[in-house]
Parts: C-alpha cells; structure tokens; sequence
C-alpha cells in the first residue's frame, strides 16, 4: 500500500478542494425546494467516480432521488466490498445559529481539531466520508494497488429514511452482490482513540395532530369551556415517558435485548467525563432512564423525542386565540430486538388513547428502520480493527451508536451481507446541527485507512 | 329622536359603504409589518369624525399608535357620555382558512344573518362596532337632536393590551372628563335576544422559553441522555391544569370572588343548548373545570391556555433533532378579585419550579388587565337596557363576558367612571379567527339603538 499511500499524500489538497465543490451545493432531500439541488448532486459524485477510474457508473433512476453506483471488477474469485453512503443532506435551519453559510465551506482550527477542519452542512454526514472512499479507491486504482472488488452504492435519501433505496436493491440484488459492505456514517471516540460500531439503534417516526374546534377561536369568548389542543397535545406528551424516564406504551420494552453484564463491563471501558460531556453541549444536567449510565441510554437503550411542536399564533406579539390543531413530530430510537413497524404500530394504537373525549387525534407514520448489530467476530470487524490500527497506531474499541442508518438492516435482509460501520466522525462534529463541521485530520485518516481494510479484508 | 331615526333609514346604504372602506386597511397591531395601515386607519377614523361634524379633532401621539380624539359639547352643564372603541384589528393568519380576502370585505347572507353579513378581519371587532358610533353622532347632530355631550377616544392598540392609552388617559384627564364611557366591542345573546356585559373578564399574558443545550442536537447520538426542551414544555404544561380542571398555580384563586347562589341562578336563565353549542364550533365535547356550567366557565370562572406553542423542525418531512429551545405564549383570563400583575408574578414564580434540573427556564409577561364589574344599579345600565327594549322591543339581560376589555378597569381607576359594555355583536361573529364577520341586523341595530342610550341617560 505504499504507493496507495504516497498517491495520498501527494494529492491531499485537491482531495479537500473537491470535497468543497461537492459541499457547496445544497441537496437537502426533506424539501422539495432543492430537488434540483439534489439532482446536481448526484450528477457530481458520478463525476468524481468517473475521475477516479470507476466502471459502469451509472445515475440511476428511483421512486424517488437517484442511487450513483459504480464498480471497480478487478477478478470475480476475489471477495467484493460495497461500498455505501449518501450524498443527501439534513435541513441547514434554524440558518441564524451558522457562523458562516451551510453551503459556503469554510476550513477553521478548533480545539479538538488544531489541523483545522471543514464548516458545512453534510461535511461529516456523510459527504465528507463517503467522499473519502471515492478518494481512496481513486488512489488505489491510480496505484494499481487495488486487492478487491469494490462497488459503490451513494444514495439521496437517507436522510428522509431511503424510501425508493428498497425497491432499488430488491431490483438489483445480482449486480450488488458482496461479501461486505463499508460505511462511513459513524464516529470513532476521539482522534486519539479509533472504534468501530457494532450497533446501531432503529427508529419509528410519526406525526401526531390533535384537533379541537374547527376554527382558531377567541381565548376570552370560549376559554375554559372548551378543549384546547395544545393543552390536550402537551399533556399526551406528558404521558409518555414516566418520572423514572420509562417509555410508557404498553409493550414498548417487551422485545429489547438487554445487555449482557459483559457488554456492560465492556462499554464501561469507553472513556467519559460528565463534566467534560455536559460542558460540550451546554446542559446543566444530563437526564435519562433511571439505572443506565449516560453512554448507555445514548446508545443502548430506546428513546422517545419529540424532534418538532407547533400550533396556535407563533408570530411576534400576543394572540389570545385557541387553536384549531395542534401537531408534533415524535421519534423513538429503538435497539436490539424491537422492530420499528410494531412499535410504530404500539404507539398510533397507545396515542390516541391519551386524550380527552373532547378532541380528534390522528397519527401518521413517517419513515422507520431497524437496529443493527456487527458480531465482533466477523471477518469484516476483524479487517476494520486492522485498518485501523495501522493508521491510528492504537487498538481500535467496539461500540455501539446511538443513531440510525435504517438501510444496514435491510441490506442483511435483502443482500445477505453484514456491514463493517467504520466511520471517522466525532460526536462533536455537531451533524444535523448549525455549523457542522468535519476535521481534516479525520478527513485524512480515513482515506488512508480504507485501503487497509481492503488489504486485510482480502488476507483474512 | 324620530328625525335621527329617519336619517339612519335614508343613509343605510352610504353608512355600509364606508364601513367598508375602513375595513379595507389591515390595521394589524401586532405586526409591525403593517406600521403604515394602522397609521392610515386613524387618518381614516379622523376624516369619518369630521364628516360627522363632531369638534376638536385630534390625531393624538403616543409611545405607539395614535389615539383619535372628538368632541361635540352642546351644554357644559349636560351630561357628558364617552366613547370608546378601537380601529386596530388581530393579525388574520391562518390565512388559508378564509372563504375571501380578510381585508377585502364582502357582504354574504347565513342562516344567522338572512339579511347578510360583512365577512372582513374587524368587522364586528371593533370597526364595524366603534363605527356604529360614528354615524350615530353624524345623524344626531345633522338633525339637531343629540341630547347631551359626547366625547369620542379610539385607539389603535386595543388587540396588543393598550400598552400607550394607560399615559394618553393619565395626560389628558380634564379632557376626558366624563359622566359615563359607552363601548361597543361585545356581543349580545342572540338577534332576538338583547343582552348588556355586566361583566368582563381580565387577563395575564405571557411567554415561555425552555432552553436544553445550547444547539439543537442529532437524536441519535444524543437521545435518552438528555433533555429534550420540548419534552420537558410538554410536560410542564400539562401541570399547570390537574384532571379537575383546576390551574394549579399557588394561591390562583385566592382572591377571586365566587359567584352568588342568586347570581348563578341568574346566569342558568341564560338560554343554552350544549349540542347547538358543539355544533357551531364542532367540538366533540366540552371540557372545563368541574362544578361548573359551560356558561360559567366561559365567563365567570377563570382560565388557562397556551395560545402558541413551538419548538424543534417543524417544516416538510422528518428530522431527527432534539431542539435547543422550546417556546409557548399562555395567557390566562381572570375574574373579579384577581389582579392580573399579581397573577402574572405567581406564574412567573411557579412555572420555572415545574422544570427538571436539566434545562433553563425563562418566562415573559407580554401584557394584562384587570376584571370588571358594572352593577345592574347603575344609571348607564338602566339607560342602555331601556335604548335596547325599544329597538329590539324586548327586555335585555344582564351578562358576563368571558373576553377582556383590560382597559374598562383602568378607565375606571383614572377617570372614575364606569363603562356601559352595550355590544351588538354575536359569539358567531368568530372575532379573532378566519372569516370574522358582523351582521348588518346588528350593525344598524346598533346605530339605532345609540341615540336613545343618550335620550335615557339624560333624562335618568
């Protein structure tokens, strides 16, 4: 790999200017006002895969917004490696809490990243890291260096819950056979402490409406005799999760592997100071599930959010009005044997029932996915380890995230493959958040790494 | 008065025509977006007093908008009648629910208004009522029957809580000296039921902030650990009210004055029909605080509602984002015995002690006014209730509105005289919501019935 790695060194800062171009065009898939934008996009990445000497690329058609796939076939009795991610990105509001422009990438040193790292919505999810592969493969062709098939998989709507990415592979399962898939999504600790997730929580995603009167009407007129729905939505809200932090819906736990005391001792390793965490975020006090730890209830133990809340006069001044409606987006992480399709099902059937006589409620299912879990035993973890380990000069952790990538549940569905999550954010890169940002130094690492995880996946 | 009344019959047709022309100005004072409507609306109210032929005129400054001040004395030693009203409007939003343009009015007929209605924002609050007084005075003064001295004192700040009328009326005492204010900005019971507020309820308005991290968070990584600002809202909201209906604020209903047996007696006589009541705003069913009637909760009892709240992503699509703030607007309607500043101290004081440690609490108070009270002993009431039996040719009621007028209360404290509330608008008049519309029964009832509240308190 060492010619792999010179090609690397020689090219780094091109590899960042290209990266800046991919960032800077808005592909936000939540909002229909950037189809364009997303479209462009995916028009970019078959660009720079072309660049780097993939073959049959091809934009292809979906449901919805493109998947780029690409090959590189160098023997068909060598093992093949799919590599996945997503070129779309989250919503940049609310846009006044950005030091500077969500698609205008800007590089700034930080604390944690002396070396500098990139400003811009996507940088670290998942632009940023997927790109990396785009890079190393580039490198490894470039080099004649390549050990294995690889195939690229970059979706557009990952960030909307991949509804069209199904049908695509279920239409596809031939020309996307693997012996593994590769993702970078994911964050390492620290920069001086490289891990790999082993699992990942699901989720269920609803949209509840709670209805009173037909109209808005007058708070003076009416008020008090009447139900008010956003009283009546606050008070549901209220009653899902208990004073011990449990979520209430009947049967909700019923399917939850625990962990193990081994897996608990284990995770216990994973540095973590409170001071050091609550300070990061600016909260005064964590708060969570009684009898779990901070790390676990992060990320091994289901969740319920309410992620938006609207209703009633939201403009400037005062308006003494009760609402006709009132609405909520409400998601729950889920992990290790829950499945999102029943618990979805658990809570439209539980929701409704938390209400007065005097409203209407109506729930409506938004996207969902599965948990995941990587035995460490696999020969893609034990690859990753050693990736890792050759670049980072330190033994890699196991660890388990708390977000979701719903599609690496189905991929085992559908395809029959595990996938390695070996991505080298930082969970202070701040995604889904103003000013996310991705380090160079990460940015770097990764596309040296990869090259290895080929090598030792191919050895093994 | 029979020369008046046949003026009012011959100019019906041109006193509808500039009503509408006053509607058409969107004189939204809780918009600063529409700075220069509210301005021009005054203009407008000024050149209508002129036209009337009443003296003085002024457009007055103030901190915010202008008050529009008129006069027409005959006799220094004639009782002096002041009237009150106001030419701003609530904002229209939620626009989309309007049949037509909130500030384009048009004339409809409906099973409640056979001889039609205007359907404009301010219709019935307070244009089309405060206007009713415009050409009352017009059509006395033309045929040289007005019987005592009237003075005229509309305001632009009315639906933002008068925050400039409390120095206007303090500055101008001897100016507005009076033997009795007149208000047209409440409703009757039916059109064949006369009825006049004795009562109005006050009110304490405020906003609320609940601030988690100091950035909005990915739920994935962060949920369950922390506090999620909307969550923790919700859930402070919901315990502000228990399952009585009772507002749980420490010492709320100190000093509020129950009703009589004989009063309450009173009230049932009120004509009420719960299923024609939840049809014509088409809630499945009432709700409130119990022991009391429906009528009674609307308007003597006091009340809690949040009149906004929001918070998180709340665009298209799904985002998973545990939000760094939380916000509601909540106001509460008081009766007599309670002060409203006192009221809002004890919610600013109990609200925060509802918060976990987690999270930060800020609480607002927007603005407030006191309850009122006009006994059925008073010579304005008796006047207003004989005006009223001889245009509707039946005997008013005694009422209590649910709604605040937060400025009868101070009229009272600094001029030392008492309102008459005799309002001609309907409770399905939907003032403050889409589609606000007044009817032209009421509109002319009320210009009719004007002249004779002067002929009867003159003579009392």
């Amino acid at each position: 790999m060492e010619k792999t790695q010179q090609f690397i060194q020689e090219n780094k800062q091109r590899f960042l200017d290209e990266l800046i171009e991919l960032l800077k065009i808005p592909s936000i898939s939540a909002d229909p006002a950037y189809t364009q934008d997303v479209l462009d996009t995916a028009e970019k990445v078959a660009e720079f895969l072309r660049k780097a000497n993939v073959d049959n690329i091809e934009i292809a058609e979906t449901e919805g917004y493109p998947v780029v796939y690409g090959e590189k076939i160098i023997d068909r009795n060598l093992p093949t490696v799919l590599v996945y991610g997503h070129y779309d990105v989250q919503p940049a509001d609310p846009l006044e809490l950005w030091e500077s422009g969500p698609f205008e990438p800007v590089i700034k040193k930080t604390e944690i990243h002396p070396d500098g790292a990139i400003f811009a919505r996507g940088a670290a999810d998942d632009k940023g890291q997927f790109f990396m592969h785009v890079k190393a493969i580039e490198a490894l062709i470039a080099t004649n260096e390549l050990p294995c098939n690889v195939k690229f998989m970059i979706e557009g709507e990952e960030e909307v819950g991949s509804p069209s990415l199904v049908n695509y592979i279920k239409n596809n399962k031939e020309k996307l056979k693997n012996d593994v898939i590769l993702i970078s999504d994911t964050s390492i600790i620290s920069n001086d402490q490289p891990s790999i997730n082993v699992g990942l929580r699901g989720l269920a995603y609803l949209e509840v409406e709670v209805k009173g009167a037909d109209r808005d009407m007058h708070s003076g007129v009416y008020g008090g005799a009447v139900p008010n729905p956003i009283n009546v939505l606050a008070t549901m809200i209220s009653k899902l999760i208990d004073e011990k932090g449990h979520i209430t819906i009947p049967g909700f736990y019923d399917n939850v592997i625990e962990l193990t005391e081994e897996e608990r001792a284990e995770m216990a390793k994973i540095p973590f100071d409170l001071e050091e965490y609550k300070k990061s975020i600016g909260i005064k006090d964590i708060q969570g599930e009684d009898g779990f730890s901070t790390i676990e209830r992060a990320s091994t133990r289901p969740t319920l959010d309410v992620n938006g809340i609207w209703g009633g006069y939201i403009g400037k001044g005062a308006k003494t009005v009760i609402p006709s409606h009132a609405y909520a987006k409400i998601s729950m992480r889920l992990v290790p044997g829950q499945d999102h399709e029943d618990i979805a099902r658990k809570f439209a059937e539980y929701f409704p029932t938390l209400a007065p006589s005097s409203v209407e409620v109506k729930v409506t299912p938004h996207h969902g996915g599965k948990p995941y879990i990587l035995p460490t035993s696999h020969k893609g973890y034990i690859a990753a380890k050693k990736a890792l380990g050759e670049t980072f000069e330190k033994e890699a952790i196991a660890e388990r995230g708390g977000g979701s990538i719903p599609i690496v549940a189905l991929f085992e569905e559908e395809l029959g493959s595990k996938s390695v999550l070996m991505g080298f954010g930082l969970d202070t890169d701040v995604i889904h958040s103003p000013n996310e940002h991705y380090g160079l130094f990460n940015f770097y690492k990764g596309i040296e790494t990869i090259p290895y995880f080929y090598q030792y996946f191919v050895q093994d």
